[in-house]
């Protein structure tokens, strides 16, 4: 609602109020290169606005899924990775991931300090006028939110707040971007042919390998399998979980949809819908398959395995939501949504507690997406694919565990046995999320 | 975030690139074709990313106007319901209500499997190069899962779950595909010069109508009517329903505004901004004509009687949002919301128990919307309307009434007394919603 | 979903059909027009909408930060608010904000009754076809409610239900236009050279001039200040804040980025596309900036803080989120985060009684988003930008504060202590938030 200060690109605005342009034909191409490329940034920015909602998606799942006691400090640390995320990427993790480097292996090091806006002139692409660098940023930075926001459900109930927010400096910053870099920004995991659509590996499996070798480092939850038993922890507020798992859902349409990066003619906009479908009937297969599974399994129709069966077709389909049919991308959500279940209860079996179901959902399942691929795309290669889980899973659980373990030795990362039984919200905030009627302290 | 596969189509990009289109006018022809192309698609995939933004709402809607004891089951039929949908739309009921038939009342029935992506190539119109097909399928899809869950709030704390989803594989997958043929799939309700812009009728009449079969069958909610007084049984989370009211709020901008299906030209951009302006403004004075009439009604501003007044005002202005001055529509909105109050106290007093007025809101009011396109639209025949009307409600209650019939036959659809008394969720779900908070139990 | 009538524009849709415009160049340049039209107005649509969502924001903020006997109220009072003030503004509002008048001081006082709707044949600016006025109308109603939306905060758990919604009758309708029209319509303030992009002065330093006003005449809580301490009144629901926040954050994308006004070419997608950026950065800056500060002040990672830090960021950045660089963005940010913790603290010092922190957010740091204008626009002048900050509290301010004297002196503004103690909500409402658990009673 301002008269904008005029750029250096000559206004078009003039060339268009013409009546007619049969003198300025050059003008006329360069009219349909601005529409274009308005057209796509514009989706590119809805896409990404769609990606941040998952932020607030992922705050509400966890804090439906954990005890009243420790739902303030769950939501502090979600808006907190999230403007984490965001200032780090714009430091220093953007130019790690798209800055090209030496060889595919290491990235440039060279920060973007947000110092200059001239990055947003135009970003080309084989020659090719394409689309505003300022909106890929914004979309590349609302993920990687999304791969530190699976690590805080992981380590809930726990984890102190502050050796949390180290961590996620650490990873949207720095673990994040390289392994990013090896395949979005053209390093050797994307030579090598391994395909990951939008992000079962880059970004799920990512952040379910930080939050296992933290979940392993900090050890379950007090409680949760005494007496040699599986203890059930019921979270507080289902429906702010179920209301997470819908906010996931759209935001995933933006997130999937989003990732085909055009949309400006015929062949991309059939993509970006055809994208929209499969990513929609995958989270239905999921649910619906994790539902009657639970009914037949558990003898009770369970709300939050439900939940997960459809995050866990979300997950799946992430890998490869374009060359399946409608009906192949049911059928990858549903084996999603039939994996995570069993999975679920396998790593409480195995003692590795998991508040939320992120390590089967985001680590099995991604797992699951990015071995479908195989299948349902032509060009995918089992080879390739188990090479890029393999390197994903390496680098990022490896580096994690280190930086987890250096956090540990230098400012501990589990709160004390009291604050834990007190719950975390009063020693680490000071607040309690439902002052009124929680009585669960 | 991956280069896509080639398809068929040539691509405009070389051309596009290209410093003038002197040689090519032909390509300045397909080029802009491509743009409308792409434009109507995205309008049509963010439209529908918004309605199905409102399962969210129905889901929150309800959730937080039933007792905290029944509110885990109502989320698992919100979810699972909206998941059958999109599978049983997918199977066949895209394909009864838009594959034709041999006349206007015996839509075809074949099948369409999801197997085939080729049906995305392109959607034509009149000859004319349209938007895509599977943004289409993607937007009605969300439609159907609407009118399902406008009957989950009506027969909420005592119908058993899987009872209940079963009934949803008939509604989405034929009892609504087969009235959607009859209008917006060309069949006789179509002819006729039956009006409905976004689905008063086919979506929301169509919805109430299967509800009130189910709630006749089911009866009211034990202790509802108890000692000849209608008894009030307040929702446990009344933030949740506002929630849910303003997530449908937005989402109707979807729901009407990409029902003009097409926004590439100053015409059409025209129409789908006077739809979001008449759509706001219809909710709105719904909303303020509903609370000022339960402050003069009852001493009080009732805030759940303003959120139905929201609705209200928003399935009115459904079945014509386009023709209306704002005015106007802020005149129909204000006769639903003054319909709603009333018609909420007499079907209590007739002792139909609708937990959360949804016959009130999308049945009552939905009549209103399409009586009131005669009114509003010159195109309009209130001979047209009524018989509209009643083949809607004919159809859907008759079927709805014979397929719940069938399904209390074989498998129930009441739930014990004991487990009513108890709550649903226990039963149903294993699991309660507020586990450490409520005392309704 | 339905063949709309034909209006007087000649339809575009047959030329581009054709295989070529060879014989047709005027036509080409039309249709140019027709999408750059369609582009904007979609993207109009879109940013209106998220504006919208904004009053779900308000809503669950407030609803989260006051007590549970008092939450039903502040529901109804955000809900009606956005109602009245859509009402209102088409009525008088839009016409004085935007209709001219005959000096730049005193606005035409015609009505628009939205009677009419050629309204939305075509907006033109310069000769230039441009964007569609319903989409105006729509983007520009959703401002009006946002700045209504800030009041209820302030004046929280305290003022009658229907003194607030007279109050809001005045504002919308004429406060805020009058305002409006010196900047946005043209008037003096926009000649002096007052920069305010998106509204940290028209909008949110307009509502917490007008909350100011009516705190300072109803006075604070009861026990609120007994005892000579501030006692810490705690919100009943925490993640309700939390989601109002996310939410907020989401349609603040729309506010800023949609008060570019133009997307369809690559200057204006450029600039959206930076709007969003620092729209995002602010925020995650101010976040930060808030977490901080509270963990050093007050030894506790205070949620609250840190959420009214993210919603200082981004009404910091508000006034000017076009010029600066990311990094300056999010420096604006974070010193809005430092900005907001002090003077929360300072207010309660001073015993002005804001629930919710609404003054700090939107008034506090309104106007240092408008300072900060001079530094980070070329064209800023401290003089232009002091003397708007004047112009608009002194305004807004005395006749906000005249509204709530004529208000109280006439029906009363503040409910009876036996009210206020009992919760506003059985006494305005009747009706009880959360029934089954609340114990505040």
């Amino acid at each position: 609602m301002y008269k904008k200060t005029t750029f250096a690109i000559a206004s078009l605005v003039m060339a268009m109020a013409a009546p007619a342009f049969g003198a300025e034909e050059a003008s006329v191409g360069d009219t349909l290169i601005h529409l274009a490329y308005s057209i796509d940034t514009f989706y590119f920015l809805m896409s990404g606005a769609l990606v941040m909602w998952m932020a607030a998606g992922f705050a509400m799942l966890e804090a439906g899924l954990v005890r009243g006691k420790n739902t303030v400090e769950i939501l502090t640390k979600n808006v907190a990775l999230y403007s984490i995320a965001c200032i780090m990427y714009m430091f220093v993790g953007y130019n790690i991931m798209y800055g090209g480097g030496p060889n595919g292996f290491i990235p440039g090091l060279s920060f973007w300090l947000g110092t200059d806006n001239a990055v947003d002139a135009v970003l080309t692409s084989g020659g090719e006028t394409y689309y505003s660098g300022m909106a890929d940023f914004f979309f590349q930075v609302v993920f990687v939110a999304t791969a530190m926001s699976i690590v805080s459900g992981a380590v809930a109930e726990r984890m102190k707040l502050w050796s949390f927010l180290l961590f996620a400096v650490v990873l949207t910053g720095f673990i994040y971007p390289v392994e990013g870099y090896w395949k979005w920004g053209g390093g050797f995991l994307d030579n090598l042919g391994f395909l990951d659509f939008a992000g079962s590996g880059v970004v799920h499996l990512c952040g379910a390998s930080a939050a296992i070798a933290g979940v392993l480092l900090l050890g379950a939850r007090k409680g949760k399998y005494a007496g040699g038993r599986v203890n059930a922890i019921p979270g507080a507020n289902l429906p702010l979980a179920t209301l997470g798992t819908f906010i996931l859902w759209l935001g995933w349409f933006g997130f999937n949809g989003g990732s085909e990066l055009k949309i400006s003619n015929i062949e991309e906009a059939n993509a970006v819908s055809m994208v929209f479908v499969n990513t929609n009937m995958a989270a239905a297969g999921g649910l619906v398959a994790a539902l009657l599974l639970s009914q037949l399994w558990f003898g009770k129709a369970d709300l939050t395995m439900a939940l997960n069966g459809a995050l866990a077709g979300l997950v799946a389909i992430t890998a490869e939501p374009l060359t399946p049919t409608p009906l192949v991308a049911t059928i990858v959500g549903v084996i999603g949504g039939l994996l995570v279940v069993p999975s679920i209860v396998f790593l409480d079996k195995a003692r590795i507690d998991d508040p939320v179901g992120a390590i089967s959902v985001h680590g099995v399942v991604g797992i699951w997406g990015l071995l479908a691929v195989s299948f349902t795309n032509p060009d995918g290669s089992l080879v390739a694919q188990l090479t890029g889980i393999g390197v994903i899973f390496a680098w990022v659980f490896g580096t994690s565990f280190v930086t987890w373990l250096i956090i540990k030795a230098v400012i501990g990362i589990r709160v004390s046995e009291e604050e834990e039984m007190e719950g975390v919200d009063i020693s680490e905030c000071g607040l309690e999320a439902y002052p009124e009627f929680s009585s669960s302290k």
